[in-house]
């Protein structure tokens, strides 16, 4: 997969964190085991570390984001690192420049890590590709590409209730074809030898070479639940959405829905996960989001501890000198 | 009081500040004391001190605010805490989030104390009913209910330049019923055993059960500024007024402006305050904003030193623990 | 220069940045000599100086800015300064405050250093005639009036390619008439005794008084750019101009965009230099904005180096307390 290789130095080590696509299970469980680090007994995030100290990232959100952008914020802050947050869906495109020439003005700057949101499939690997050496390109969303970050504190939350993926059951239920987060999340889960991978969605929403992704495809939620261990379920991306490819919110929620009584096809101890922001009442009834196999908050726990350590990683491959003070 | 009960632990010490009501004098003099500890004789706040190192404070304003929330973050800055700002006043509700769902998600961020300016009354109460133990709850403003850090930052003023509350006559000129700023001012000038303490409206800007508030009611400025040792005038809220409660600006000020020649009735050495920003020549004419008695500055500056107070109080309480580097 | 004496303190130091008329060569130098000193080998602006420590410094941006902010709160947070970044833009005006007001507010909270950018000009000499002694304010653009950061990073920039200026020929090529950045370089240009300064552009887009400026005025673009060292376009200013003083784009590139082709007419090893954003296609060819000639973003990175010079020879003069940690 040559178009990922951008990511791996010549050591195999991160240099990128564009997409999962391309990276091999070694790099995902290590990603994996140093989030684990970060997180303290308590489930608390370690709240101070100097390892980003010196370095400047710049938070580039083309697309508003509360959570995502949060995390990345607090993950930063704890790493120690110095913040440029820009807020770009508004302010950047006043004057009209290109993506290349805002990337090539905030890189003159002095920018050594890029975390980049943007509408456009691909476009953060336009910016890796035009970066210079030794500064770093971190996907926080493109388009309906990939959302790597979410799809790792997906693994984390998958491993720290259900420990190995051999034997799991997993079903993703919703927008799949619009789904940058779903695309992710397809990638690690069979890097990682998921048992099976189930996806889930009304014709219109499933992309038409579902099953070459190595997936089992359902039409039908209630076949599609029998039996699994966890339940993915998406954001109904309306905003994404083209032309009339849903009947009704309240006619999606009947025939793809997650109710309490649907739950209880999933094994009796299935966690139910969700990237959020959730729409009550039309993916998941909002019993099941507030209810005892809800992990949903927990994923947005781990997200930082995920973040620190994808960043942490791609600053010990590039050398990245902690400047300190002079 | 029990609704307020919730902001003070078993050994009666600070949890959340969500309101006046329901606080004792003794929690009032410790917070003023404390606040004066963190002002230095040249009346500037005391730069910085780790009493929040490795603390994380969100500020969350749904409503615009420059300076309550700019004294907040400098607040915060000067104890050392992490900031996470959000404007949630456009990015929040752009995915039609309810204010829980917002809440447990920042929570599972793990934020230990959040800043919260909404328009619904009752709000920060709301929060701090829902986080979980540990973590504490600061109401900035919460719709025409209180804005508690706003009252203790104008007792402070009184009390810097007015000494003993037992002695004095206070009055409060303005909009008295749409008012959080003069809902939480009463409450903490009744507590402190303020001598008088008077509100002076147009009888449509006045809550029907203003006596029950322990005030004299005036519907008359210059009878109600006989003798008075501190004006407090408030911002005519025109954003709050529903319907036709007033005539016009022009006619608002001649009947219930403060000017140079009304402010005579006063005490020769009695002081102006206002809460700001100030609407010059509705509520105040430019004249006594920028005279000699005007000490509206003034409560900016302590607004750092109060708001510190109140933060480092709760953090002593909550035995939130400063992270420090690992 | 009366109006710009109050940029220095009686013994000729540097007490506020407004403009660089009124300013001495003996000041423009130290600047540059003092960005010099935080530039390392590398080309890199050192990370981490502790020369701003508990000093407060107050972004505050009345017009949008991606560039100069950036660098701005970048420069700020590598000398180590606590941070008020407020987009007043939008927010402040809601409430409908003066900007005498908004100084008011903001020097009662004890902010050390302001930074403006104003659509006014003027308006950062206003500020410093309104704030108390000690304080400082940085001029970040004002109207059409002045934009010293930029020029001195312009300097900075000629001086780093160029060394000597006295041998110099230096065209600024655009819309004259409405540039506060093309002000600001003429002033530091004479100052430093550049052997020549060429303006080129229409007669619609240059000042009445242009050669009253002590350059030489050319409305062909051609002939201006012979023999030149330097090059310095303007972006186009739409947004700034009223009524129709250009016929088109089109037509504009046509007689004054920059080609490669043209730029053959300058010396062989002439630099062509943009504050930017530029507008490719519009006053310049995106060949040259692209080419070896190009030191377009050299400036921005430069542009680092020389704020964190002018704020801090600001705070050596003022003798600003590093306010440490009691």
């Amino acid at each position: 997969m040559p178009s990922s290789n951008i990511q791996l130095d010549d050591m195999g080590r991160l240099r990128h964190f564009l997409g999962i696509e391309g990276l091999s299970q070694a790099i995902l469980t290590e990603i994996l085991d140093t989030a684990e680090s970060f997180t303290s007994v308590a489930d608390r995030t370690i709240k101070k570390v100097p390892i980003l100290r010196g370095i400047t990232v710049a938070n580039l959100f083309f697309e508003a984001s509360t959570r995502t952008r949060s995390t990345f914020e607090l993950a930063e802050q704890r790493l120690s690192a110095d913040i440029l947050s820009l807020n770009l869906s508004t302010s950047a495109t006043v004057k009209g420049e290109s993506l290349l020439d805002t990337l090539q003005n905030l890189e003159a700057m002095q920018i050594d890590m890029f975390v980049i949101r943007h509408q456009d499939s691909g476009s953060a690997h336009f910016f890796a590709q035009h970066v210079r050496p030794g500064v770093a390109v971190l996907n926080a969303g493109d388009g309906q590409h990939e959302h790597p970050t979410q799809a790792m504190l997906d693994m984390y939350t998958i491993r720290h209730y259900k420990q190995d993926f051999d034997a799991l059951r997993v079903a993703i239920v919703g927008d799949i074809l619009h789904s940058r987060v779903a695309r992710s999340q397809i990638h690690a889960l069979n890097l990682l030898n998921t048992g099976e991978i189930r996806v889930i969605a009304p014709r219109t929403l499933m992309p038409v070479e579902a099953e070459s992704l190595g997936v089992k495809v359902y039409e039908d939620l209630e076949l599609g639940l029998r039996d699994v261990d966890v339940v993915i379920m998406l954001r109904l991306q309306k905003e994404r959405m083209q032309g009339a490819l849903l009947p009704s919110e309240k006619e999606y929620f009947r025939k793809f829905g997650l109710s309490q009584e649907r739950l209880r096809l999933a094994k009796p101890d299935a966690i139910v996960m969700h990237p959020g922001p959730a729409n009550r009442g039309v993916e998941i009834e909002s019993g099941v989001m507030d209810g005892k196999q809800s992990v949903i908050l927990q994923q947005v726990s781990f997200g930082i501890s995920v973040r620190m350590a994808v960043m942490s990683m791609i600053a010990s491959q590039s050398g990245l000198q902690s400047g300190g003070e002079s």
